[in-house]
Protein backbone atom coordinates (compact mmCIF):
# COMPACT_ATOMS: atom_id res chain seq x y z
CA UNK A 1 0.00 0.00 0.00
CA UNK A 2 1.31 3.47 -0.94
CA UNK A 3 1.68 6.47 1.64
CA UNK A 4 -1.16 8.41 -0.03
CA UNK A 5 -3.75 5.69 0.05
CA UNK A 6 -2.62 5.01 3.79
CA UNK A 7 -3.26 8.44 4.51
CA UNK A 8 -6.54 8.33 3.11
CA UNK A 9 -7.31 5.26 4.83
CA UNK A 10 -6.62 6.36 8.32
CA UNK A 11 -8.85 9.25 7.58
CA UNK A 12 -11.60 7.48 6.51
CA UNK A 13 -11.21 5.06 9.56
CA UNK A 14 -11.51 8.48 11.65
CA UNK A 15 -14.54 9.89 9.57
CA UNK A 16 -16.66 6.74 9.75
CA UNK A 17 -16.04 5.44 13.33
CA UNK A 18 -16.39 9.63 14.56
CA UNK A 19 -20.56 8.82 13.75
CA UNK A 20 -20.51 5.88 16.41
CA UNK A 21 -20.09 7.88 19.08
CA UNK A 22 -23.36 9.78 17.84
CA UNK A 23 -24.92 6.50 16.89
CA UNK A 24 -24.52 5.07 20.44
CA UNK A 25 -25.44 7.93 22.65
CA UNK A 26 -28.91 8.18 20.52
CA UNK A 27 -29.01 4.47 21.13
CA UNK A 28 -28.77 5.17 24.60
CA UNK A 29 -30.56 8.25 25.44
CA UNK A 30 -33.60 7.93 22.56
CA UNK A 31 -33.12 12.07 22.23
CA UNK A 32 -32.39 13.58 19.04
CA UNK A 33 -33.66 16.70 19.32
CA UNK A 34 -30.65 18.91 18.96
CA UNK A 35 -29.71 16.69 15.84
CA UNK A 36 -30.66 18.74 12.88
CA UNK A 37 -32.93 16.38 10.26
CA UNK A 38 -31.83 18.29 7.63
CA UNK A 39 -28.09 17.81 8.33
CA UNK A 40 -28.49 14.05 8.17
CA UNK A 41 -30.51 14.08 5.15
CA UNK A 42 -28.43 16.14 3.03
CA UNK A 43 -25.06 14.26 4.21
CA UNK A 44 -26.49 11.08 3.20
CA UNK A 45 -27.17 12.47 -0.31
CA UNK A 46 -23.83 13.93 -0.37
CA UNK A 47 -22.42 10.46 0.80
CA UNK A 48 -23.89 8.63 -2.27
CA UNK A 49 -22.11 10.84 -4.99
CA UNK A 50 -19.02 10.47 -2.42
CA UNK A 51 -19.35 6.60 -2.68
CA UNK A 52 -19.54 7.51 -6.83
CA UNK A 53 -16.54 9.98 -7.05
CA UNK A 54 -14.80 6.78 -5.17
CA UNK A 55 -15.73 4.23 -7.63
CA UNK A 56 -15.40 6.55 -10.28
CA UNK A 57 -11.72 7.57 -9.01
CA UNK A 58 -10.94 4.14 -8.12
CA UNK A 59 -9.85 5.37 -4.56
CA UNK A 60 -10.63 2.56 -2.09
CA UNK A 61 -10.55 4.86 1.03
CA UNK A 62 -13.45 6.87 -0.24
CA UNK A 63 -15.47 3.90 -1.56
CA UNK A 64 -15.30 2.39 1.91
CA UNK A 65 -15.20 5.09 4.52
CA UNK A 66 -18.58 6.57 2.73
CA UNK A 67 -20.22 3.17 2.50
CA UNK A 68 -19.79 2.94 6.14
CA UNK A 69 -21.13 6.22 6.66
CA UNK A 70 -23.93 6.01 4.83
CA UNK A 71 -25.27 3.41 7.22
CA UNK A 72 -24.71 5.40 10.48
CA UNK A 73 -26.07 8.45 8.54
CA UNK A 74 -29.19 6.38 7.77
CA UNK A 75 -30.01 5.47 11.24
CA UNK A 76 -29.34 8.37 12.29
CA UNK A 77 -32.18 9.74 9.99
CA UNK A 78 -34.20 6.93 10.87
CA UNK A 79 -33.78 7.67 15.00
CA UNK A 80 -34.52 11.73 14.23
CA UNK A 81 -37.68 10.96 12.41
CA UNK A 82 -38.74 8.22 15.58
CA UNK A 83 -37.68 10.33 18.34
CA UNK A 84 -37.99 13.61 16.86
CA UNK B 1 -13.72 19.92 -16.01
CA UNK B 2 -14.04 16.46 -16.46
CA UNK B 3 -16.73 14.29 -15.03
CA UNK B 4 -15.36 12.73 -12.45
CA UNK B 5 -14.17 16.10 -10.59
CA UNK B 6 -18.30 17.37 -11.35
CA UNK B 7 -19.23 14.35 -9.29
CA UNK B 8 -16.75 15.34 -6.54
CA UNK B 9 -17.66 18.68 -6.58
CA UNK B 10 -21.29 17.95 -6.22
CA UNK B 11 -20.45 15.85 -3.36
CA UNK B 12 -18.60 18.08 -1.62
CA UNK B 13 -20.86 21.32 -1.91
CA UNK B 14 -23.83 18.81 -0.71
CA UNK B 15 -21.54 16.96 2.63
CA UNK B 16 -20.37 20.44 3.43
CA UNK B 17 -23.78 21.60 2.91
CA UNK B 18 -25.11 19.20 5.14
CA UNK B 19 -23.08 21.20 8.62
CA UNK B 20 -24.68 24.31 7.84
CA UNK B 21 -28.46 23.65 9.48
CA UNK B 22 -26.48 21.45 12.40
CA UNK B 23 -24.77 24.87 12.79
CA UNK B 24 -27.81 27.26 12.15
CA UNK B 25 -29.80 24.99 14.74
CA UNK B 26 -27.32 25.51 17.20
CA UNK B 27 -26.74 29.17 16.90
CA UNK B 28 -30.71 29.57 17.40
CA UNK B 29 -31.20 27.37 20.32
CA UNK B 30 -27.56 27.77 22.09
CA UNK B 31 -28.76 23.59 23.12
CA UNK B 32 -26.31 21.01 22.30
CA UNK B 33 -26.93 18.17 24.94
CA UNK B 34 -27.79 15.61 22.40
CA UNK B 35 -24.96 15.78 20.26
CA UNK B 36 -21.76 14.11 20.83
CA UNK B 37 -18.62 15.57 21.73
CA UNK B 38 -16.35 12.55 20.67
CA UNK B 39 -18.32 12.83 17.35
CA UNK B 40 -16.97 15.76 16.32
CA UNK B 41 -13.68 16.00 18.26
CA UNK B 42 -12.82 12.49 15.78
CA UNK B 43 -14.53 14.00 12.71
CA UNK B 44 -12.32 17.17 12.87
CA UNK B 45 -8.85 14.85 13.39
CA UNK B 46 -10.53 12.62 10.21
CA UNK B 47 -11.07 15.64 8.22
CA UNK B 48 -7.63 16.92 8.90
CA UNK B 49 -5.94 13.87 7.14
CA UNK B 50 -8.84 14.34 4.20
CA UNK B 51 -7.32 17.13 4.07
CA UNK B 52 -3.73 16.08 3.68
CA UNK B 53 -5.20 13.07 1.75
CA UNK B 54 -6.99 15.54 -1.17
CA UNK B 55 -3.24 17.22 -1.35
CA UNK B 56 -1.60 14.19 -1.82
CA UNK B 57 -4.06 12.75 -4.49
CA UNK B 58 -4.17 16.35 -6.31
CA UNK B 59 -8.11 16.17 -5.43
CA UNK B 60 -9.45 19.77 -5.62
CA UNK B 61 -13.17 18.50 -4.41
CA UNK B 62 -11.54 16.50 -1.40
CA UNK B 63 -9.77 19.47 -0.13
CA UNK B 64 -12.06 22.22 -0.64
CA UNK B 65 -15.10 20.55 1.14
CA UNK B 66 -12.76 18.82 4.03
CA UNK B 67 -11.64 22.33 4.45
CA UNK B 68 -14.96 23.66 4.69
CA UNK B 69 -16.22 20.80 7.28
CA UNK B 70 -13.23 21.42 9.35
CA UNK B 71 -14.08 25.06 9.93
CA UNK B 72 -18.26 24.17 11.08
CA UNK B 73 -16.77 21.22 12.98
CA UNK B 74 -14.62 23.21 15.56
CA UNK B 75 -17.54 25.33 15.69
CA UNK B 76 -19.83 22.78 16.73
CA UNK B 77 -16.71 21.37 19.04
CA UNK B 78 -16.61 25.06 20.46
CA UNK B 79 -20.41 25.13 21.04
CA UNK B 80 -20.90 21.79 22.66
CA UNK B 81 -17.95 22.63 25.27
CA UNK B 82 -19.49 25.83 26.04
CA UNK B 83 -23.35 24.61 25.98
CA UNK B 84 -22.79 21.26 27.31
Amino acid sequence: MDSVTFVGICAGILTTSSFLPQVIKIHRTKKTSDLSLAMFVVLAIGISLWIIYGILLGSLPILLANSVVFVLCIYLIVAKIRYG
